[in-house]
């Protein structure tokens, strides 16, 4: 028998993606009960890009942070109370209102070579008595040693695990495997790893960090979020438990909890469509498809065109404004 | 760089489980000749369950084989015709009507402990000057060893290659390894992988069997096929580029298929339900999933149970009137 995954079940965060963040109050608050139920360790909720994201440029989110969080805080009984923070998309005053309300895990993130701006947010948790992980977002924009540095970074500021997250869902499992080994050999602390399903990989790749030493693993039910979606929770555990691995849950609670999900949370499973594909082999962040393919419609130019433009200009989260830009600059060559 | 990878495209015939073998004349001719421009290696045609299938037990096929044959071998250009052919379901004069219409491959095909019962069709094939391959099923029901003597009774009989099918979408990479690798040690033939997508692993067990020297490799477009689906050929061409294969397309030509794939062939991707994943962890052939999901609802009996028995009993493909029965067995205990 091999350690224990500890599970985080993002289908109330990065699954919000999966609806534009419309998820409802009822709808969160009644997965969040059968998620609890069903032994997942950590429940995060959120619009999808985080605390304080709700806005036009992000999208407008059906419920407001604190609401959202109250509600799912009434629900757990045995996970812990997640949330996903990206400094500048959202501020201290965002924290606090999610420290009020009871959150016990913030994951605080930037891109995977920014790890400087979330030190005040590290430390200002670490103050309150939470959880701190640091999230490096867009991980495989840089290499393993690069990771390993700004891991310490995090770390050095108190962090409690490194999350890697595969935004773009770019990543193979030998990628996977060559970066969480580097941060298991180079940090104190725990490694999780955070796959989407863009190449059809986030299982394998899910697998690959386990079996590197990562010990913290994200996944959504039906796979949710983002672009092509997350790591299928209900795939995820009975894979890990034919490797060996114990978790908070089985397969067969796992059963029930998708079968109650049926209910609860009527979101189609997202499928790998080419605008998936196309970004997450080009490497970009999953979120941009919707606008990709909203632009690419719009001012009918050839998505697969644009996504090799903003590949080249290394756009990342957070720049959405620059696919409009270049949307607009091959339009006008095309004119 | 490495090798070569032989393509075949399945779509047109496991991608047929996806609508009840309802293809029309008009959507196989025309994902054919796309399939073609783009380069594929092998189109593969007919009934999901293969020649002389269609039935009321498997299910009536919209169109016969004859019809479906002769209208793809007249789109082909560069790709060959191939077909699946199960001793059983199907018949000699099926095997006949496949050298009229002028199909290139055979893939002649048993439960992975029966390959006894292709010698007299690879042979057949073989004399007609055909190809010929010898197609183990649900290969997850025979450890290494025995995968190894079942395929070279294959190869002693004259089969140009041998293909392994995880018919129940049971396998994980490590598992293929092990047995891609004793195949390519103990065969003097080319060795190739059939994956299903029911664990979430379709991608992964595909590269891992190339990565162990397996040199042919089944994909269906948005990954159609039986249950879960199969090995999403969008998603595979540019994996095999990240890991360096050569393949007789690439992904801006997959990228074409797949937009012509909407005009041509509107059927959903297949995503995976709890009732896939189910099976997959039983090692239940992929084509009962809508069997059973059918039987429990009817009757009110509990899937995941129904799946336990069927597991114990060993079902494989071909037993679908054991799933009656056991539903009615497991539906008179309730009663």
């Amino acid at each position: 028998m091999k350690g224990y995954i500890t599970l985080t079940d993002a289908s109330l965060r990065d699954g919000n993606h999966a609806v534009r963040h419309q998820l409802t109050i009822g709808q969160i608050a009644r997965y969040a009960q059968a998620a609890d139920e069903a032994g997942i360790d950590i429940v995060e909720v959120g619009h999808g890009n985080g605390l304080g994201a709700s806005s036009a440029l992000l999208g407008k989110a059906a419920s407001n942070d604190a609401e959202m969080l109250v509600s799912v805080r009434a629900k757990l009984r045995r996970s812990k109370l997640g949330i996903h923070f990206i400094p500048g998309t959202g501020k201290l005053s965002d924290i606090e209102v999610a420290l009020e309300a009871g959150v016990d895990v913030f994951r605080l993130a930037s891109h995977c070579t920014e790890a400087n701006i979330t030190r005040q947010f590290i430390e200002y948790v670490r103050h309150a008595g939470k959880t701190a992980y640091g999230v490096l977002m867009m991980s495989h924009m840089a290499d393993a040693g690069e990771i390993l540095n700004q891991s310490r970074l995090m770390q050095s500021y108190g962090a409690h695990a490194i999350v890697l997250m595969d935004s773009a869902g770019f990543s193979t499992p030998d990628l996977v495997k060559e970066k969480v080994e580097r941060l298991i050999g180079g940090l104190s602390i725990p490694v999780g790893y955070h796959a989407h399903n863009n190449l059809g990989l986030a299982i394998a790749n899910s697998i690959a960090a386990a079996e590197s030493g990562a010990t913290l693993l994200d996944a959504c039910v039906r796979g949710i979020g983002a672009g092509a979606g997350n790591t299928q929770l209900e795939t995820l555990v009975p894979v890990l438990e034919r490797y060996g691995y114990r978790t908070g849950t089985d397969f067969e609670r796992i059963v029930s909890l998708a079968t109650r999900t049926d209910e609860v949370l009527p979101i189609c499973t997202p499928h790998i469509a080419i605008a998936n594909i196309i970004t997450g082999v080009f490497g970009l962040f999953s979120g941009f498809a919707p606008h990709i393919e909203r632009l690419a419609s719009e001012l009918k130019i050839d998505s697969f065109e644009l996504c090799q433009a903003l590949a080249h200009r290394k756009l990342v989260a957070g720049q959405e404004d620059v696919i409009v830009e270049e949307a607009h600059r091959l339009s006008a060559m095309n004119a």
